[in-house]
């Protein structure tokens, strides 16, 4: 493997996720030429409100994290937006990363905007892949285009790569799953006798939840997940919208208690499954589940899906704790397996 | 995907595992002509004590298993032996599904004749991978050849080829996982109250256990299997003898009373672990686990495997009530991981 070959990049959104990722890549940039004969530059960054740079001649991951952090975490030019970044940056793939609003809307104009372009694309963004996967994978297909989106669910943990090279001719009929941190720590720390006003603090201070946690808590983020491994892996065409959808806000202690009294704990399980006749039904709802269950065992940032399969039977996987690493590496992983196939 | 090609096994080995591999194939002809575009056909059988076969024009499945069932469980000849009917089988892939046995010396003979000829190799039988790995995965990669063994660990639930396929770029530190049934099956028995005795007898009753179920109850296989797991996870080059391994025979009602009183169950824990140069050290060892540990859920025909991580973490997959289907279905998964790469 003596040839490296540069995989120019176009960065939009530069929070924890993506900072995280440039020093990965920082870390490891003699394993990436040798062992996988790449080299990732970056010709171009874009955020909402902390400016923006293009250099078409690239820099590394390394340089870009130094300057944005020596600039008083800044980019300097203010001026264009992502679409126009993308067409400037002369990049061959998309890393979107932007806030997840309005179901995705800012974050699937960027993939277009990179599909018109030419580029790949690899987003942890959920929205277009809850919102508007088919139509996404129908254009990428059509064109030629990969679209990689493995840390929209689990972080870095493999799910969707998992469902695409190793069940190979296996169906997956259905899944089931803790998808939520947030809401699960706010069910556990009510638990343990806390009132729900001060489980959300407590995941606050434990840096769980947002400032505001109803996206968690009424069960949207949840669904935004279903949608996204409903259509991926049920071949489904669906949005969080039509996802019937139990809220956690407003749960009182003593709804909590009576379910400890059966010896259970209480999840936001999302979930969903294909019918004979390939209709997909999905919902998140608040379940009482027993110590047999998986479920009930998925703590803190931990997340748990089991696929039910034509042939492989039931999968569970489990992702441990997962952290900012884990979802800054489902961005590295995509990046390499579309290095593999160019 | 107009074309069909043909894909020619030689099969070794007809026990349950290949006979249900057949009937998974005859079921799914379309489907495997529509989207995978291939076609098995067998162009040989052998088997230990029910004859052998070879037409080298080829045979479905389907036939090939009408064929021996019509004719009371054997194939007409009797005189060849394996290596003799790869070479005679003019075929693309063996199928290596014999019984495990002198440390998989007869499969591992297989394996080198079928590199001999050409063919490419699926084994379900984990004596190679366990005993002889490093050497033939040097052979296989420098003859350009496939050697594919997911079938030899948890069934077809996917774990050499999630490690292959999902977690590009990142490196496994170590693993630990309940991976035999029998012996899982006799210790949940006697913490039932059984004794070893009426455990044993149960487990055969149920089809967990071979009549002479030494081999599980002193802990080769599962070392067999951490064996075949940390050569090729962790890039150790340990044969199972190397593994230091508990067994549970002779393990008393009141030893496992002793360690039910405290909440816990026993599970003999198959474990590897690399350090930063690289050693590898591996033991198979009968551990009270608490019910926070996966591992103390795993019951049945059910095995887990927890996988250390240095970027995705730690990443748990657990097999759920495994069965014949799903052993068959790795056999049918790696041979479709071969077409795809034709």
């Amino acid at each position: 493997m003596g040839d490296v070959r540069e995989i120019r990049l176009c960065i939009l959104g530069f929070g924890h996720v993506t900072q995280r990722f440039c020093e990965l890549v920082r870390d490891r940039e003699g394993v990436l030429a040798r062992e996988h004969g790449v080299r990732f530059l970056v010709t171009a960054v874009g955020t909402g409100t902390h400016g923006s740079v293009v250099d078409r001649a690239g820099r590394t991951p390394a340089q870009v994290l130094a300057q944005f952090r020596a600039d008083g975490d800044r980019f300097p030019d203010d001026e264009r937006d992502g679409t126009d970044l993308i067409g400037a940056s002369g990049a061959d793939v998309l890393v979107e990363s932007t806030p997840l609003a309005h179901g995705g809307r800012l974050a699937i104009t960027h993939i277009d905007a990179a599909f018109d372009a030419g580029l790949d694309v690899v987003t942890v963004n959920k929205g277009p892949i809850a919102w508007d996967y088919r139509r996404l994978r129908t254009r990428a297909d059509g064109e030629g285009r990969r679209l990689r989106h493995e840390g929209v669910t689990m972080d870095g943990c493999p799910v969707y790569n998992l469902a695409e090279f190793c069940l190979p001719g296996d169906r997956i009929i259905g899944f089931r799953g803790v998808l939520n941190s947030t809401s699960n720590y706010v069910l556990d720390a009510m638990a343990e006798g806390a009132s729900q006003q001060e489980a959300i603090a407590e995941a606050i201070d434990a840096g769980f939840a947002e400032t505001d946690p109803s996206y968690d808590l009424e069960g949207h983020d949840a669904a935004a997940k279903v949608a996204a491994l409903a259509n991926v892996l049920l071949d489904a065409d669906i949005t969080p919208d039509a996802i019937s959808r139990d809220s956690i806000a407003g749960l009182t202690q003593s709804d909590v208690a009576q379910v400890l009294s059966y010896g259970r704990r209480l999840r936001l399980i999302g979930e969903a499954h294909r019918d004979e006749d390939g209709e997909v039904s999905a919902q998140v709802s608040l379940t009482p589940v027993r110590s047999q269950d998986p479920m009930y065992w998925v703590t803190g940032t931990s997340s748990c899906l089991v696929l039910e399969t034509e042939l492989a039977g039931t999968v569970e996987i489990v992702e441990r704790d997962g952290l900012l690493t884990q979802t800054a590496y489902a961005i590295y992983a995509d990046l390499l397996t579309i290095a593999r196939a160019l």
